[in-house]
């Protein structure tokens, strides 16, 4: 019984989110810590609010033998939100008013009332509701007003966590470490993990990388290696219990020889935050045209940016670059707005006009019109530059849609500037 | 049999997508498609690439008495692509070879092979595996090189897509018209539907006024509403059959009474889409600070948008905000980087060094550090201009996260140039 996986099932209630109104951002998350636990999950259901559904979706968990069932959503207070008595029925428990509880969910109410209008017995009937529990189950202190409940069921056990992750994510760890969800996961083996990303090379290399690599003795069935293009990189992680720890670094050390060009990161670090630490101490200024201030808004991402970010002119008109950039206008006619020689008058015009001392610029087509033979719709062209003077250029024509350019085009962007400020050979 | 709804259930096969490495894009896709058609969509279930997690989850969607079940992936030449094989045995129908697929196939992979090196006994293999379906069936032509399947199986029908996006939406308009679908589709009412959108009013507004239509008599319970907060505004979806039509017309009458001041779109438009009609024969130049490009990046994500978008000059620096906008820094040290009278300065900055006749400024503190007392984290300053002289100014405090109060600031601008443009009262 010990050398079986644990298995669990995730079920996810919300019309919005059946609709595809909403995203589901539980059902994806609670998988990956479940994962890191060493279990292994076998479906994510996502139901609508409707009771026969949600039932139906907990037996469906139950005659699959899951160990552990995770449900989020359907925990508020209006009619509606009904998987505390549902799972309740299906647990064989009679749901009981929960005193300590009520009081709890009372004062987060007070705490609300003494800043809105509330209709005060709409709140009284909303407070017991949510403060009935299954006979014998654990409640969860509430996030927001909702307790979550860890729920036995006979052979297994339910998590029942609130649908909004700002709730859901908190109350996670109290989750696993209850009595209960302790008892189940202690017959898991945690995985272990490591992330490596590589840029500028197809998926169908590494599958190759990786036969090369079994054929050389490595046994890959020991270890769970998930390949996946995402955003233009391709993120590979390998997950392995502490035994196949050799085999794990001899899938790393393997990738490593064979691409040590592409491959930017071992630890899972993202460009964006590989950027940043290399910017340290330096003054960045951007020359955006097709990515429309994509790449000004990727790098301000980080929280700290303004510390080597002076700022990005997105010249979008033949006149703001020459007005703005100082990219002469004879240029533009004789080359075309999109070419290497107006990309390098842009971010020499960024480097002066924000006393920068790394530049980098971007101008293409992003379609879907404004394309010819010459210069089809994802024609970019690009250069990165030192104001001490080195520089690295490129013009590729990248592949997709008007989305797909301007948001590959940041990246390209991204991993131009590594690379320069790395010294990295260029990996386009 | 012909009152009760159609149901469907979906199935989304993909090791990344359960794990959460990527999100899942097809499931809500087609459940929207599903609901259009007036099917009722019960559960969307995610599995990962293990052939008895797949085979469960049909056999649960058969045993719940589903109509339709739409699988989507695992139709990849590899050996963990198994939906096909799973489908068929699911069906009670043998895998047969399809020798005007395998020629079809045969023909695309051949153009592959002209621009890529491939080896030929995997592609022989790959061609072989693409071309066997279960016995019966009815192959659905390739978008990339896998062919989906509509497969009769019992009293209900299983189409069986591919899993990239791009592949999968080309391909339903092929199932739905197949023979076997439309029978079970045939027994469905098509909805109708509308979705009106609001900015600057809370949710719980919404259910305030949907009290009150229906207590002046409206029976809500003949339509569908859900009321959803998306990225900042509000978005009422209200389906229903064509009976309920006078229904649906009195909830808009009465949304449209309630909120006249916070409703901008009645028919479904963004205000994206309404702001680049506004812009039309203008010229539109920004200044953005906290918003890092964000709304740059928005405006110039509608293709075209180079007929009225000029550009953006993001002055992170204080220096940029003087030496690119023109902004005093004797105005910055007195009153602030983030301040109204700041705020002005830059959008007419931007005015004047885009030549522009229209421009929106947007500074604040997007945090998590910077905040004061006086100027917390989320407090945003935002002036629109026209070259002619009218303006708009807001300064609230943008609640959320860093990532929040950015988009939000986008957001927020697109709604004030909306209204400067438009002339209506600004909804703030």
């Amino acid at each position: 019984m010990s050398v079986a996986p644990v298995r669990a099932g995730i079920v996810v209630t919300g019309t919005e989110v059946l609709t595809g109104r909403i995203a589901d951002r539980n059902g994806p998350w609670v998988s990956e810590r479940l994962a890191e636990l060493g279990v292994e999950v076998a479906h994510i259901v996502v139901v609508a609010d409707r009771p026969e559904d949600l039932e139906s979706a907990l037996r469906f968990m139950a005659a699959e033998g899951m160990d552990l069932i995770v449900t989020s959503g359907g925990l508020g207070p209006t009619a509606d939100d009904l998987t505390a008595e549902i799972v309740a029925r299906f647990a064989g428990r009679p749901l009981v008013l929960d005193g300590e509880m009520e009081e709890k969910i009372a004062a987060i109410l007070r705490g609300f009332a003494r800043r809105f209008r509330f209709d005060e017995e709409a709140v009284r009937a909303a407070n017991r509701k949510q403060a009935m529990i299954p006979e014998g189950s654990l409640p969860l202190d509430p996030v927001g007003t909702a307790p979550g409940l860890v729920v036995p069921a006979g052979e297994r056990v339910v998590i029942v966590l609130p649908g909004p992750p700002r709730e859901l994510r908190p109350m996670w760890p109290r989750a696993i470490e209850s009595r209960p969800v302790r008892e189940v996961l202690a017959r898991a083996t945690p995985l272990l993990a490591y992330t490596v990303r590589m840029f500028g090379i197809p998926e169908s290399e590494i599958a190759k990388s990786l036969r090369e690599i079994e054929a050389g003795g490595v046994e890959l069935g020991a270890v769970e290696i998930t390949t996946c293009l995402r955003k233009g990189e391709i993120e590979i992680d390998v997950r392995y219990r502490a035994e196949a720890a050799p085999v794990a670094d001899a899938v790393r050390a393997g990738l490593v020889d064979r691409h040590t060009r592409h491959l930017f990161s071992l630890d899972g670090e993202t460009v964006d935050s590989q950027l940043a630490g290399l910017l340290r101490g330096r003054r960045l200024g951007l020359a955006e045209s097709c990515s429309g201030g994509l790449l000004a808004a990727r790098i301000t991402k980080l929280p700290g940016a303004s510390a080597y970010f002076a700022g990005s002119i997105v010249a979008y008109s033949n006149d703001a670059k020459g007005e703005l950039l100082g990219v002469d206008p004879e240029l533009i006619v004789n080359r075309g707005a999109v070419s290497p020689e107006v990309a390098e008058a842009m971010s020499r015009g960024a480097l002066e006009r924000f006393g920068a001392d790394v530049a980098i610029s971007i101008t293409g087509i992003a379609g879907p019109d404004g394309g010819t033979e010459e210069k089809p719709v994802g024609y970019v062209c690009f250069d990165a530059r030192l104001a001490e003077g080195a520089s690295i250029a490129r013009d590729p024509v990248i592949p997709g849609n008007r989305d797909d350019i301007r948001e590959r085009s940041a990246l390209v962007a991204m991993h131009l500037l590594r690379t320069l400020l790395g010294g990295d050979d260029a990996p386009l």
